[in-house]
């Protein structure tokens, strides 16, 4: 399946036009050629390779991964409003149809309510000076030349907002966060440009020209942490809602009294276990989301933080919320533009500009009704027969 | 886009056979008047449906993503050997070429040795006792049962073995962390069913018929956590290479003292964010891979945690490791008997049984790739340079 | 103040004999001299300093810190049983007061149970292998030769028993957790010349005579960490008690509602703040124990992380426990031989051998008094003015 | 030991004048009525328990803590400068000979270098909102009436300044820091009652009359907690220092090559272990200065944490800092002027108003020379044996 040799035999590139269905076929034969495998299906694709690059490089065919239909979801959101159909790209049985129960039982119940909380994206260079004292002092300097540095950043986006710098020190090394607002783009490489525009600036205007690395790792990119969930990183958002005590034990068969009770036991557990979620499972939604309408969904990674609030009404209803403090998504650039990506944001009327924080909303009110629904199911007992029943897939 | 009314009009199934290209049509008609619309290239799928049970509810067609074919990655551990064409699923303009770019480097330098240095996947359900002494004097009668209670769960699975049962008291609660190995699967259902038929056997034949809930939320399934870091969830396993400090100048542009000396400043920055990951971008690799091969990427919350460590040695070369401690992975059920994801997994000769470990080694060697190639453009400065090249994709 | 030359004047020791009143004069004369300090009230101490060996070097006087006696505290544990009168030695105002006033409503309501629900100090030494594969072979080396490096590790010590070494693999690097009991004494010096032994025997027997450190830093000694949190350093102790909804509001002004529903308010902000301790201020009381009792206050690094798991129960009562997962103190060497601490032991009946449990379990009874007295506190608004009227010592 | 039944007798108090002589010993009578134990060693205080009032509460004697004196370090800070002799109250055998080691080294090789990098302690109250809505639209109120809310805080305190309101959502949640500089205090019962007053405004002059609850949990006072590393509590302090590699070898029998080499390995052990300190044992430093100096000693459960970074310079030299983020201190108020105290504090030249920054230099270049001993020590590998010659203690 695989060569042996030292040799090294490139992928083969096409130097006049990389991205077109020759190219990819080529790409396809070489690598049959090279490990025996038949790529019949991978090559099904619908759409130009013309109308990828940014998107990707060295393409070679596509990967289909199967959509499922849940909703609706009633939202009442500030910028989703109304029901919606959800698509969901997984290939985890019984996850579109927990999804879809949990959605059910929001619906019924009047819906989610969703708020974008908080806007920050960052990138976080590290300037490197002779010792603490130059680095506290150095941060004073930029304190002093925050609306120059601004001017500097924001030179370079017509997007990007440069809303603060957060100034951390170890040692002599003085780490920055540069947070912005970046409109409709996840914005990593919004900030990122901008950010070396500011470096820069700073680098030209201050008489000790200090150096810099464009990142000190506090970003944290790609990678959850601590401080995207207390600082934020791309949205922070909340959903919520109340259920009432009936509408779930006669929808999900669980009864609000013992949900309450045992998220005391989840609560206590995630937090012994320094889990960055004390919730049930938002990775689940969240990818099947994020593959479905073209998201990046490394940035998984950060977005599946979460934190569950909730509190059991004196009226014996209940009060769910999760937040979700470093949720990464856009719906302009990069891969929100391709043939299905595209056509599963227009299912739920997020194309383009101007609907990031509906799509936002839309992701948190997918990630309370899979809680509710997994949450249930654990009380219930039924979870595993459920994958039983729906997961299992062997050949 | 989104139909306004309080009526709940849910999406239509088909009771005779769900699974069926009409059935989808059928779905994406329904999701096309209610919302508006249209959704032509999520229809174009070249497998049956009929393989999807298992996989997905409400399946209404695909989303297309694109793979890029980089290599070859020259891997030299004990499962997988040779030189390797990896596809990568992504929609990031620039990863491909990252990627590529670490693997070239690491194949000139001898290639990456990877091992897969424990198997670990769990379910963790908690015991409710009446106080802490109980919890505690259950935990000893769970030792003095082990064997009955492996019995009891390994009855239900064919490839899963419980390894150990780890206990964890908070206050009344019994918290356990059932570890197993499960052979080529992830294995999450297989220890949810295994586990829930041990807690049965306990409640069953403990003579105070104990409380349980199958998961007291320290799986930490779907989630990062530190337990995970400390204890491994699936598979730990550890890429590792030598580059030669010229090969790292001559293709990477990088220095291996700067290398080293950023180093400190990037785990320091790490170690303050509270990261579940000291290196760079764990999350970009394995996303790519997880979804062109058919993977729960649902998983990358827990299995992009990593520990970089390095060392500078007296020669000028760089030693470079990165240790997955959760990277869950399979080559057999779920999403990768599916028409792409297999033929991804054809392409790395790791579709089937006997195949998991040497698909984790490849996982752990193309994240090592990618570390290799973005650590050392933070340092050359052209990171942002590239991605304005490749990475932008706006209409 | 301070002696601003380049000279290098060392603290003078006395060869004979250091250990006397005229060495601890001489050493204070000189530091008034160097400083101009008087040091009067540090030279007032009532013991004979020929007892201070293995507790200190340079004596020099003492610090005379308060004790404030608490109590009675009613506990119903394993070990300690009946009413309580604990001192403790703090110059915080209020502490006294508030721990005083939660130990009144915990022994009105029927008393505290505790229970130890683990033993487990250790020593974690790192075994640095060539690759990853060694260390993993290593590791199932050790495996099997486990009873011989218990015996070696054993040989050094009469109270310590080594339980199980754990292993955790960072690349190349095998880290171990050797886990001990180690009976009254805390046991940081005895696990530390066990291990040193048995990784000797390891070293010796081990064909490759494998490079060690004895530590790897994943101790954690005199430090937190989630490791042991989760895996228990010192000793694991619950205390749990249910209180009565009235006895709450008559002696505390709270009532069981308002708690409970602020309690999943602190809950939450303890997880996003990730912070060591979901409950209150164990380091309170615990320290004030700790220097009372000569302990290594040191500790309370480790000691004062916490997990408090509460539900409110139907009849309006609350049970409210406190877990603390790494408390490491001792009743039998280090400071508790010295003459107060001594006696503070004594009041507690701890003193000498077979009284560790007993007084851990009194450590964590302290604790949850002073969680109710605080959490009480806040919600009934009178803190501050506590604070203000007990706590402000202004000259 | 203890009484058993279930009568309550509370500690005796005088209602006339509770800090006198005559009170503590009737208090000290009475616990050893109740005990059977002795407290003679504990009656032997040299000062007037006049000056105890804010102190503590029920005073019956004191602890008497050995304390040795250690030094000089040379300090070459903003407002420490000079040679400094230490005091450090301690019953850890070794503890006092090991920082003296690396406080000679560090002075032979000319000086800690220290700096007060961020001031900034913190009350973190917590509003409920109706929904996120209201929570992020109260946020926004916040900031418009910043100066309001500032004079309403500042009006309590003449030495805390208010410096901004940070704010952190969960759910319906408004979480706030509101951070403050405070002079020569710790500042907790000063921020706590400044921020009473704040809220009190708010909740006065907001129109919604919103509800608050004076802590939230994040301060997150006497825990250690990401959050503190990150924000910073108390004070954040650097102590550095470059170190001759002969120095090393002479003094501490290490070579520079081989401590960078283990750097290696504890930063990674950390990292994994999920640690508030990357470092050695900075507690044990800490520790023993405030017992010492009076300062509230329970903060060593969040002033241990550190950031350690390093670097092997070119020319073979070690440079070494340590970052205390969250060091609270005092040389005013609490402790600080009590009788053994104020000598020590008298000893730095650290007592009174103006000399809080000068201490908090003095506490982390303290630090900084016991990691350098202990690492030493670790690769050294006498670790075991001093300890076994200075530090057992056993009757």
């Amino acid at each position: 399946m695989t060569t042996k040799g030292l040799e090294r035999t490139p992928v083969p590139r096409d130097k006049e036009d990389d991205y077109t269905r020759k190219a990819a076929a080529h790409r396809r034969a070489f690598a049959e050629q090279q490990t025996g495998a038949v790529l019949e299906h991978v090559a099904q694709y619908s759409f130009d390779p013309a109308q990828l690059p940014g998107d990707i490089e060295n393409f070679m065919g596509v990967a289909q991964v199967p959509v499922g239909l849940t909703g609706p979801l009633r939202i009442e959101g500030e910028h989703a409003r109304g029901n919606f159909y959800i698509p969901m790209a997984t290939t985890e049985g019984t996850l579109v149809a927990s999804y879809n129960r949990g959605m059910r039982l929001l619906t019924e119940c009047g819906g989610v309510k969703t708020t974008v909380v908080k806007h920050s994206m960052q990138r976080s260079p590290v300037f490197e000076l002779g010792d603490a004292l130059q680095a506290r002092t150095l941060g004073e300097w930029l304190d002093d030349h925050f609306s120059e540095i601004q001017h500097a950043a924001e030179a370079t986006t017509s997007a990007g907002k440069l809303v603060e710098i957060r100034k951390y020190i170890i040692g002599p090394l003085l780490y920055l966060r540069f947070n912005y607002t970046t409109g409709d783009a996840a914005g990593q490489n919004m900030v990122g440009k901008a950010t070396l525009a500011a470096c820069l600036w700073i680098q030209t205007n201050h008489p000790n020209r200090p150096h810099f690395f464009l990142s000190g790792n506090i970003d944290t990119d790609k990678k959850h942490s601590q401080m995207n969930t207390i600082e934020t990183r791309g949205k922070r958002v909340v959903a919520e809602a109340t259920l009432s005590g009936d509408a779930l034990k006669s929808i999900m068969g669980a009864d609000a009294e013992t949900l309450f009770h045992v998220r005391q036991i989840s609560q206590a557990g995630a937090f012994m276990a320094g889990s960055s979620n004390n919730g049930a499972h938002s990775a689940n939604g969240l990818t099947a989301l994020f593959i479905a309408t073209g998201q990046d969904v490394a940035n998984v990674a950060e977005s599946h933080a979460a934190i569950v609030y909730a509190q059991l009404l004196a009226n014996g209803d209940y009060y769910w919320s999760i937040t979700l403090p470093s949720l990464v998504v856009a719906t302009y650039g990069g891969g929100t533009g391709l043939a299905t990506q595209r056509e599963c944001l227009d299912l739920l009327g997020c194309y383009g500009t101007g609907q990031a924080d509906k799509f936002a909303e839309i992701c948190a009110a997918t990630v309370l009704a899979g809680e509710i629904s997994l949450s249930s199911a654990i009380i219930r007992g039924d979870w595993v027969s459920s994958h039983d029943r729906l997961g299992r897939n062997r050949p």
